[in-house]
């Protein structure tokens, strides 16, 4: 691991600002990462349920961090496809949580998926698979 | 066509408040629909471009609107899948345009794909393929 | 569980007889379904990677499987979405297994996802995300 | 255009010698490629449907001769995602056309997207959105 959770969330906040405080990451390993979606009014949508583009967010960031824990700050890596299924309604008032794991690490391209629950939940909001460009000058 | 593009700019700033601000019908018609998002500071990321859940939620509402202007207001419609791919950064300081259309309005299942351009930009930002789930009661 | 290991591979060989040789269920239970594709020269691209319609077909059947497993034949269901990560190059000379597990199984779509990997590999060949639709007359 | 048709043609026959009698390149140009899958009895499904996985390499098969079309033999090009969305039954009795345009062609990542349809029909049969990565020394 080449960043801690503290370090991580150091970055999030510096480079993030205007997102960091949605987000707050609760495990950082070898075998992956687990991020809180601290869901507030701003990401619901009509019914109560959160807005697809804050759970798109979620796996996005989840990934990205995911990958820096493994490699340090490389904040041009960008996203180049994301694929998300969504498969139930979250559980209104909780937050969610979404757990990744990476499945490559290569030179150029990063590939990671992230599960979505609702916190407390034993069946997943989401599932989404995403990959990373990352700039070859490391 | 069951919705105008008045009548969908009408149910966009009553159903999706939130959101609303950050979007305008540009053109609405058989062939499909083009949605604006109106770039703020709050859609970037650093570097100046526009952020992967910002683009997410352009594609998003432009099928869910297209599907309405076909069939009506279905509140409950939601999107099982979606499938991006980004391409280019956008174009700083400009709005981005997505070009969405319907390739399938089934009963249950509505499939379209939108392409993301910056405003003036011949070459696409983004493309996106995504499914609604539309509730059996209509 | 309604249907077991030796009871899917019965179906395998009766409904879907072109293929059924290619492939042999490992595993089957409630956590899902792992299914192994029997590589044959005709499953090779030029520099002998197993080509990729046939990791397609391979996460594709294992998802129908492991939805079969669990309400029953329904020879009707049909893919709607797939999505695939392709990541690294097989094993030359390896079979490839994919290990299927469900997301969710709902009344009209069910959603999976597929890990594939050479046999005897530990990091995966591909991964990939599949949505079923499941005739509304069961 | 780096590749004619008939160069195209000669490179399909030599390169993927298994496949090459599954398809006809029909048309090539700027705007994209049009590849046909004739359609045969190992292609097929019970219900007499086109299979995902014909369907997924006529798709990815398309892509890849749109690419080589544009910079000329890159032999390692690999596919990493592709999304599929399969939207109607493939008419019985037809051959199937994929329509392949490129959205963008990097240095070292290509994106294309392909509608395919059953020859005559009006409406997609499916939908698919492919990434490939090229080798850098080319």
């Amino acid at each position: 691991m080449r960043m801690t959770k503290a370090e991580l969330t150091a970055f999030l906040e510096r480079d993030f600002g205007q997102v960091a405080g949605d987000f707050a990451i609760e495990r950082v390993g070898p075998e992956g990462l687990v991020l809180r979606l601290r869901v507030a009014e701003r990401h619901l949508r009509p019914g109560g349920t959160v807005s697809g583009p804050a759970i798109f967010a979620l796996a996005d960031v989840a990934i990205y961090l995911a990958i820096l824990s493994r490699i340090g700050e490389v904040p041009l890596a960008v996203t180049t496809n994301a694929s998300v299924d969504f498969m139930r309604k979250p559980t209104a008032g909780r937050d969610l949580l979404g757990e990744a794991r990476l499945l490559k690490l290569g030179r150029s391209l990063a590939v990671g998926d992230v599960l979505v629950f609702s916190e407390g939940a034993a069946e997943p909001v989401a599932r989404a698979g995403l990959t990373y460009a990352i700039p070859p000058a490391r």
